[in-house]
């Protein structure tokens, strides 16, 4: 039985969906945000970065949710093409360029105060990130619209779950400018999106977290029943 | 046969090093810097983001550093512990947080103008950059002091390989800053980049790329006999 570390709304959402979608036998564990608990020693023993998810597992504690993903993969022989297969290096490439380059700039763009430097111009950072932000999924959407087999709707990976949530977060935050990105730009993410956002997955980790009806495409924010989001 | 696009001192550096490690064969194609080849249509129909390596493989032009690594590990059964056993997790999220947070995080630190925006105080978001690099080797640093069987340098995975090349290129980078680095402070890390640079892969890298005699713990400036590491 995993025990799955989260707060709604988070990276942890991704994990959630990928054991529903496993139907791996699992319990959660609120890790509160309002009081910080990321930080406190008990989760940072767990995940000595301090950053949600972990998971813990047989094999002990995991984090990274790139790394979780992955790991849930082969352990269960689904949700991605299995070592030795063909397209096996098509996927890791781009589960990689998704968790250090698209994912990394999003927190770049989520977060600047933590990366901007104190005197900098907060705006002006953000608009750089925005801007990789949408040249990154400009790269995915072309991915996407190959329609490998792994990013496919009807038969998704651990990658397919990753990129719609970072698409719904893109959609959130920063709460200031919410509403910049344009799904419309990207057509071949949106299909897929509009797709899994169906799926008894979603719908599931929607009534559990308190995310509305449809949690990729047309985003709104968290209502959880416990926890925050923030 | 794989092909591997590379510039001397690049990330590129670590693939090589890993196919040395693997004795498996393989030519190297330059891209070449001074001409920003990278942004050439001819480089990014092998990796569509422009960053260097490529590896072209029987399986298609993979991109990614990490997901590189993981595949030739995979592919060859070797310098890593394999799917299935039970290190595999405490591997890969150690490798996806050298490859998203700290490897992220170091190229904040050498290529600023690129993060900050126009109008940023550039030395306050290095020495922000800085500090976070320094936390991060911190635990890696707690990591490797617990000396994991795939982090050894007697038999080491293609993330000793990573970590070490990346304490090269901290060392070095950026210029106006080199010296900050004290591998002093991270006396496991130091003793694994120690041994790294005395086994025969580190040595014939440095050879065909003119890196020096201790590539790792007492870096010099590339002096390449063909293209250019900036």
């Amino acid at each position: 039985m995993y025990v799955l570390h989260y707060a709604p709304d988070n990276a942890s959402l991704i994990v959630r969906l990928v054991l529903l979608e496993l139907d791996a036998a699992h319990r959660t564990s609120l890790v509160d945000r309002r009081v910080r608990a990321q930080d406190g020693p008990e989760y940072r023993r767990l995940n000595p970065n301090g950053l949600i998810p972990a998971l813990e597992t047989p094999d002990g504690a995991l984090f990274e949710t790139g790394a979780i993903l992955l790991w849930l993969s082969e352990r269960h022989g689904a949700l991605a093409p299995q070592p030795g297969d063909a397209a096996r290096g098509d996927f890791l490439k781009w589960l990689f360029f998704v968790s250090n380059t698209l994912h990394a700039d999003t927190r770049l763009l989520f977060y600047p105060e933590r990366h901007a430097g104190q005197s900098a111009d907060v705006a002006a950072f953000r608009d750089a990130a925005r801007n990789r932000v949408a040249s990154h999924l400009g790269l995915v959407e072309a991915m996407a619209a190959t329609r490998p087999g792994w990013f496919s709707p009807d038969a998704p990976s651990v990658l397919t779950l990753y990129v719609c949530c970072l698409v719904r977060w893109l959609a959130l935050y920063p709460v200031e400018t919410a509403g910049w990105l344009d799904l419309g730009r990207y057509p071949a993410l949106g299909a897929v999106a509009a797709a899994m956002e169906q799926r008894p997955s979603a719908l599931q980790a929607s009534l559990i977290e308190g995310l509305g009806a449809t949690i990729f495409t047309q985003p709104s924010y968290a209502c959880p029943t416990e926890g925050s989001a923030t």
